[in-house]
């Protein structure tokens, strides 16, 4: 099925296509008597928003957020937040021969597989387009979570790490960068991979500060869980770790240990492998999530491919896309942090008061 | 909220603890007519059973499977399947420590932040004895999907990669190792850290063959992130990964795309860099994952924690344990892996006839 | 919480408020590539429609219904069909007096227990509007259906019971009524019921014909289970009976069997007390449902009552009300109908092929 | 699919036949710190236990309940609470017949058309032995609603009211009837349609005292939606109504209207039309509800009937069966109304702190 819902009590639902007159999304369950106005949500989107750098795709949207519902004199009623942002630079020409043939990558042959048909026109529902509707529901999210600090950065790009970390550097560069010696570089890789028509990955890593011990659950609804599928969801995205992830599979038991010592208000980690989490519940470090988005798979480098009626063909996918998806993926992997948190914390509240 | 159900039409629910009477699981929503008996059952439970070698816990529990509805006359009737599984080496007197003091690692601390108490008896809920009722449900799936050939197998302990692959070797050694020498190599490592009161990480790796194109959802229900929840939401998993994973982060777009030529019956893929999923839906090629298991986090060497009344302590974990516990990861991979499939056929089927 | 969804794999979600700028439903599940355009919606709204006779409020809402996403050229995708109607006629200046005082039947003391505000105008969430949003939604169930043929009437009024059956007759009088001799006693007793300053009560009786044996399931999805929630949702209902309802606690056991003979194509039954469905499943025989509307709570009639503050006080509801909401309910009830029988035809795909 | 669990965030899941081995239920969700042992649930399942008088099935089943999991030191722990009853009287020679005619009023066709196959040994899944686990379950429910007080009674059977009430009277007859004349009419009545083969239908009416104002949903998550589902999911039953129900359909406006005036700790209701429920949520008031249970269909009084194979032919349904099935209903609905209560109870708490 469709699915396009995400959530358990604090839930929401998205809607819209690259190339329709408009998307959104549904925030439900949402706590009533929040203050919230559309330029609570704008800043979020305007950090998600293309055109801002020649490092995103040049279409210009202006991504502007209407709430349509679930508001009262500014504040949350408790019931359904209908929010929605109209498409405004739609060019329906560029997407000619992505009717015809398949690009390898891309969503196109899978959707013609399961649906039999497909709406073309810049990916449809496939498109990364839909993640501003995420990232207005996020905007939402975090109104519910004051006691929580969430932020993401782009550790990775085209296998360059950052090593620095400034927090304060993140949003002074179009890369969400913590390092700006890894900025620099970044710049140049970029360039360098749009000019041979090609494309880069990246990884994000995101930390949510101030989460309490507790949220999550021990099995099927594990805050790990939780959070592996909701990033897993983000388009572009192969993987995701928590904590030292795949690292952790290198260390010993004794070096993967977290051990602990008295502290104020709870035990005090002296290190935090885990990323936050055991057996599924926040322990109070910090949550951490590592992502990884690979290469834009819209390139103009020819790629060989079939056509829908089966024959072979060569696909270069001209328009106007992300050098580096990667980048525009932190404000979305910000949401989605949000979006699982204010659930789990509501669910949390549910079961144990 | 506790959530201790998978799935969307094609559900199961687990339950029990490792110091109770008996674990189970419902498995909800399975099709009629399809033969099934507990001999069905029992050879997955076997691969997975504990104290078959002395790299896995020396506790002794047959494992035998009973089912207990939903079956009439060897098949099945449509109507939930409950599975129930005893326990019958239970040794509660090794668990005074931890009801004590935090083990780091463990979830003991956040069972207790969340909850308020805990049944510390081999880690009540949070042991790995919970993924037998998981295996066998997983087996159940299996009966659904006949048209596919699901096989894990543990490519990474301690940090050293089984290079070659066999399929025939995975149940010729206790580490579900595809590559004798790498079997050796590990043979030696975990002896090692056995002897030292350590224990190993590892990675598992899963294929599923014969999956047709077209199974799955474009967002928050897409087969990659239905499978990082699955597998995520097993224990001691810090990380997972779809195809590439976090490799495809460093790749380029034009190296990272799977090029397409006409097949038959439908396009042939000179590489698989996507893991079988593309935009979230079958691909038609193998479906791939790797899982990142931590080491095991009951180990005597000694670390450093706190008591329940906040005193400073040192912990080390007595008992019977896996000094890796994801070796035996490798049959719950796959479980997870045909749970999560069976699932997302009958949805497709739903939608799409 | 909220929960402003309805359905499992066929899934509607509503939003808006009687007063904002819109109110619409994401159907999420359907099928793909069923041809779909508003002017397939657009006939089922129309017959909801207020202002179309002087027995329903004199609101003047077009209710034109726009689609933004989830189809293209024409046909279904598969993905999330977003449903928009515009409010255009909304008088706020008619609520000054509900902001203060709580309407006896209606709502507004148990929202304001609940979420500490509400917005009053026109009852917010809580309006029969919002029913337009289901008829719209329940519009493309019915393209699901086409095997399927949904009827609803009014089969009584003010306990005046429509003891006539002419189909033909439903459409042809502003009540919804099978029977002349009826509709012409309902229009005196709703005319002076509007002069009264009072309202009417209504029963809605519905049928679908061609459903075949085996749609729902045994127990907490059974199809009746599902019709009467979905029944019960419908603002004003207060009742809900599957075939013989409650005349059935009143019959013995061999008056309420529905005998069996053989027919073409399965067995024949000599009656229908069941209303078409056996433990929880259709039997092939007409699923019938009736439903209970209590009378319209907004009258000008004064009711004591007390204000937001606990003061004692009187109200009467100005405005534009219908004097019997259950006349307007017909087509939400056939809309209600086809939305669960969508859901439980792709359900019972699902789970049997 | 076969969808056996209810609930959102208190959630519970059954299963087992009539002839199997056990049947049982999971409780998920539950809060943590709740004292409960089997002697706690056990004298709910006594009030509902069969062979008690010579008005119900003479089938003995001690219905002894088992706790497998969830329960620690005699506390929850917040983890699936998995409750398993043997069944120790099963005759499964009695329903050779079954096998290969349809009985009609029960569900043997329906399973057939939907499965293909079915266990016929006492009607399997469809047997009213099903509700022993919803009882057990519901004895849970109500360790989480310490402020509510549940009672049910029998209100009419074979179309005879009860017309008295004492509460006091409804545990001192086999009818938990609250009205002695009644009770006694009613001995006559069973009795007689007992000697004739027949069955008699029956009315439960069930109260919920002590619910506070707030729990509950504007629209699909109703509390009067969720109450109805989960009523009408009890075998035979045919109607559900919330308060006055289908009466409420023959006031007028004024009539209906449950007039306010100030009280101590919120308004106080001149009346309760409303059955404590206006917009889907609770207004402080007693919740009422009465369900009609249609008369038993396990008759002896032969029955035109076809066979699997399409056959003409008559039934008769010997074995042990309750003549008035809705009787034993009464505990049955206060479960229900306890699991609704409870679930509603943690939304409300995690929608509103």
């Amino acid at each position: 099925m469709s699915f396009n819902s995400f959530g358990r009590v604090f839930r929401f639902t998205t809607w819209g296509e690259s190339h329709g007159p408009a998307l959104g999304a549904i925030v439900d369950g949402c706590p009533p008597g929040l203050a919230l106005a559309e330029a609570d949500l704008q800043p979020w989107l305007d950090r998600r928003r293309p055109g801002q750098s020649r490092f995103t795709t040049q279409r210009q949207e202006p991504d502007q957020v209407r709430i349509l519902s679930g508001v009262f004199e500014g504040r949350t009623t408790g019931t359904p937040i209908s929010l929605m942002i109209e498409n405004v630079d739609q060019r329906s020409k560029d997407y000619s021969e992505v009717a015809k043939a398949y690009r390898p990558g891309h969503a196109d042959y899978a959707y013609d597989a399961k649906y039999g048909l497909r709406d073309y026109r810049g990916g449809g529902r496939s498109s990364a387009r839909e993640t501003a509707a995420r990232v207005a529901a996020g905007g939402v999210a975090r109104l519910v979570l004051p006691e929580v600090r969430i932020r993401a950065w782009v550790s990775e790009v085209g296998g360059d790490v950052a090593t620095g970390f400034d927090a304060d550097e993140i949003d002074r560069n179009p890369f969400f960068c913590p390092d700006p010696a890894a900025a620099a570089r970044w710049e140049k890789l970029i360039d360098a991979a749009r000019k041979d028509g090609s494309s880069l990955g990246a990884v994000v890593t995101c930390e949510a500060l101030g989460v309490p011990a507790g949220w999550g659950a021990p099995l099927y609804a594990k805050l790990d869980a939780e959070l592996a599928a909701a990033m897993m969801s983000i388009n572009a995205v192969k993987g995701v770790e928590i904590g030292d992830g795949f690292a952790a599979a290198r260390l010993r038991g004794e070096q993967n240990a977290d051990a602990m010592r008295p502290g104020a208000g709870g035990p005090e980690f002296a290190s935090n492998h885990a990323g936050g989490i055991a057996g599924g519940i926040s322990t109070g470090q910090p949550v951490r999530v590592r992502v990884a988005f690979k290469p834009t798979s819209s390139i103009v480098t020819p790629v060989p491919t079939v056509t829908r009626e089966g024959a072979p063909a060569e696909i270069v996918t001209k328009g106007r896309h992300d050098p580096c998806v990667g980048i525009r993926g932190a404000p979305v992997v910000e949401a989605m942090m949000a979006l699982v948190l204010a659930d789990q914390k509501l669910l949390h509240r549910a079961q144990c008061g």
